[in-house]
């Protein structure tokens, strides 16, 4: 019955690298707690890099000093 | 001032839909708790299938196998 | 599959109200949208007045006003 | 460490103004609880009108009403 | 930088369990998209069973049920 | 219209402190998005120090390294 909700920057993150962060989450919460992974639920919230900050920057420019 | 977020997936919900689930997710909470309707907010987040994991499964996957 | 959750100020709300809250809720996804009420998670969160602000004013101040 | 999740309405809100919300809500935490600025995350969300209730109605609608 | 919230049941869940939680669920943004452990925040919530419904049930009467 | 979340540690914020939260957070949406304070919501959640990771250590345990 876990709820998982992963937020991460939009930066070409590929459907399988999505299925792999359910499928981890999921073990995760059965390995820990022994919950159900039938009624487990992971959301991927995918943020535009404009919409996210960290320090007071936001993750655009971040990306660009580096 | 209830605040309300109901997310679903992503699959060809209607501007009528989401209308009705506005209107009555706000008349559940005057129904039961007699909040009131001009500060109750709802926000409907609608997600990719590919982001949303059930059972250890994405959606997407799900729906192909029916 | 969907998710819905229902934030309120903590103010006295009995097992009946939340119980009635979980039902409507999941009883409106299936009716607008056809969801299976069997994954339909629903979740309340309780808010203290004191951490629950609208108009720059906190729930606690604004009941004390009435 | 703190996190602030702030939801608007997706109504032509410039890379301008997201900064200006990201740089101030990161100051709020440090004036008001002295958080570290650089473990600070902020996290935008904009919300299509349509998926936005208030009062019942859909933001689409009252924005037409205006 | 990522954000994972895991919201389960309040059901006697120990330091211990949390804290592979938090270990589990950084190491699996490392290993998946390579993010920055140092930058990635976990946060859970423990939900009163009255307040977690699924299936139109709250889990304090599905427990009851078991 | 705006909803903001503020998620910070339980470590003794007072009243105060959490007014002065509200308070500012409204005014940044007032002053960024000329949005209306009277339907602007601040919701504060505090997590304990246990469920809080970063890092892969939780801040309970942080708080003591310093």
């Amino acid at each position: 019955m876990p709820y998982v909700n992963i937020k991460i920057t939009n930066e070409d993150v590929t459907k399988e690298q999505k299925l792999a962060l359910i499928k981890g989450a999921t073990q995760l919460l059965v390995d820990v707690l022994g919950k159900n992974p039938a009624t487990t639920v992971v959301v991927i919230d995918e943020v535009e890099t404009d919409n996210w900050g960290i320090g007071g920057e936001c993750v655009t420019q971040l990306r660009k000093q580096k």
